[in-house]
């Protein structure tokens, strides 16, 4: 094997500082560009929450070295192999820090962006090589959270997207293939697509905001965490599996689809969700909830990161 | 305390098997009314499976008596405290058993029923007693799923509900109140939202059925076993929470759930999703992913178990 190459990040906020802290702990030389000096610090301060955990999951070498941090990628210490862009979304901010890039980095050099709401094929506009242009969307933080979206837009070589793939594998990520460009990738669509109804039952008082969470969290969650959607329904299917379930319970899942929701956020559903999440939040801060979350999904995933160590050894 | 109440449970099909092992675990003495007599050999069989799940999980009493089988209520030991229905999702099916029950046992006996498909407004039409039936839904397997959503019909006496969340509560069950009769109640209809998205992508290429499916196991599903959908974006809101979220990306939301799908399940769908699933099966037998599916999804659910309890302890 080859040493980790080089890497940089472009924009040392959350999701850059994470993405940095993952790169250095796997042994990536990793440099995050930032022209605010404070990026330094919350650098730092990243890596030090993200080290413990990158170790707990097993994703870091022995003794890594933390990511470095300039103000320009005209003052990189080396040229790296690829670019993660995490800049904020914001379209001109992007094209511009993009266009000072470009300049500084060799022409193939792959950059992965981060983006969630803003797409490849709208970034590639203006770019002086699109074809290197590719989608590689964490969930937050990426120094905890397994999946990583990948995709391209218009004008991506595929083989570049194939080329960011491994790199993400090599890092022990799980890459989902975004085949076409759509708002909010898989990830953020499925979230959607929940909260929609979520919000929907609350605005019609059919649960309170407490309840459709703890729907979630004790209902739904454990199970979503070992399979997904698809799978659950072939499994009611018995052994002969999902063409049963469709056969049996297809008409009922769309007598559900056909009475689900469409709310808007307007003043009236913002007043019942803001009032139904006092409630659930019992007297608990959001850092409160924060370090709950983090204590509790660092153990979960632990749990499920041994079951499939366990899955993939031979059974004997 | 005084000691269990008596419990009868009417249907020896999965639910009420599954049902009747958490009431014996817990000391009641329970017993299932099936008029089959191949209801006692699968009322053996889950005891055995539920007995070891139901000790680890700390929701069984030290020498627990096995749930006993009666072909008829006119022939239950004991006039049960609550009778659960757990019978096929059949009207005229569920209004028979219901009457030749109620012939059988005091007019003030809760009947709790784990209808998922027909209402509670529905069954009680003919009832002799329709004040007494309550909604008490849980999910499969209940001895090993947290939650029960506990609501009434049209005609449900409001102290029958609480008298049965009581009952759930002292099971130690997540008790989810339904407050309005919808199809699907709450854990049903958030799961059907979310496959529906799920559906739309694989018919429309975003995605394989196996990239979707980790995305919700490896993108969502951890974090939802942690904190609900609407706690997701409170946290995304920083020390502002909710409120500040909605101004800055309520509008991003809205705009992800205009771009959602409305599949159908029709033969160009179905051929998508049962390719897609063989795929993403991977040459495993849904039995093979079933027992994965149990082995992983009791060690999270006593991870969070453990973690609810570190929480709920004094913090020195």
């Amino acid at each position: 094997m080859s040493p980790p190459e080089p890497i940089a990040v472009l924009g040392g906020g959350t999701i850059g500082c994470g993405w940095a802290a993952v790169f250095s702990a796997a042994g990536h030389p990793t440099t995050v560009i930032d022209p605010d000096p404070a990026a330094a610090g919350r650098l730092s301060e990243t890596w030090r929450s993200a080290l413990p955990v990158l170790k707990r999951l097993k994703r870091s070498v022995a003794e890594p070295l933390p990511p470095r941090h300039v103000t320009s990628p005209s003052v990189l210490p080396a040229p790296p192999a690829f670019v993660v862009e995490a800049l904020p979304e914001r379209i001109e901010l992007k094209r511009s820090a993009l266009a000072e890039l470009e300049a500084a980095i060799p022409a193939e050099t792959i950059i992965v962006t981060s983006s969630s709401g803003l797409s490849v094929s709208e970034l590639q506009e203006g770019m002086a090589h699109p074809e290197r242009l590719v989608l590689g969307h964490p969930c937050n933080p990426p120094y905890l959270m397994p999946t990583v979206e990948i995709g391209g837009g218009d004008r991506t070589d595929p083989a570049a997207i194939d080329q960011a793939a491994a790199l993400f594998e090599g890092l022990g990520k799980v890459v989902l293939r975004v085949r076409r460009e759509v708002p909010g990738h898989l990830v953020n669509r499925l979230q959607a697509a929940l909260w929609r109804e979520a919000v929907h039952m609350a605005r019609e008082g059919v649960a309170s905001v407490a309840d459709i969470e703890r729907a979630v969290t004790d209902g739904l969650g454990a199970r979503w965490s070992v399979i997904g959607p698809t799978t659950i329904f072939h499994l009611a299917g018995g052994s002969a599996g999902l063409p049963k379930f469709l056969d049996d319970l297809g008409g009922e899942v769309e007598r559900w689809w056909d009475s689900l929701g469409d709310p808007r956020l307007d003043e009236h559903t913002r007043k019942i969700l803001i009032d139904g999440m006092r409630d659930a939040a019992a007297g608990r801060s959001p850092a409160e909830i924060a370090r709950h979350r983090d204590t509790a999904m660092l153990a979960v995933l632990d749990c499920l990161d041994d079951l499939s160590t366990q899955q993939a050894e031979p059974q004997n």
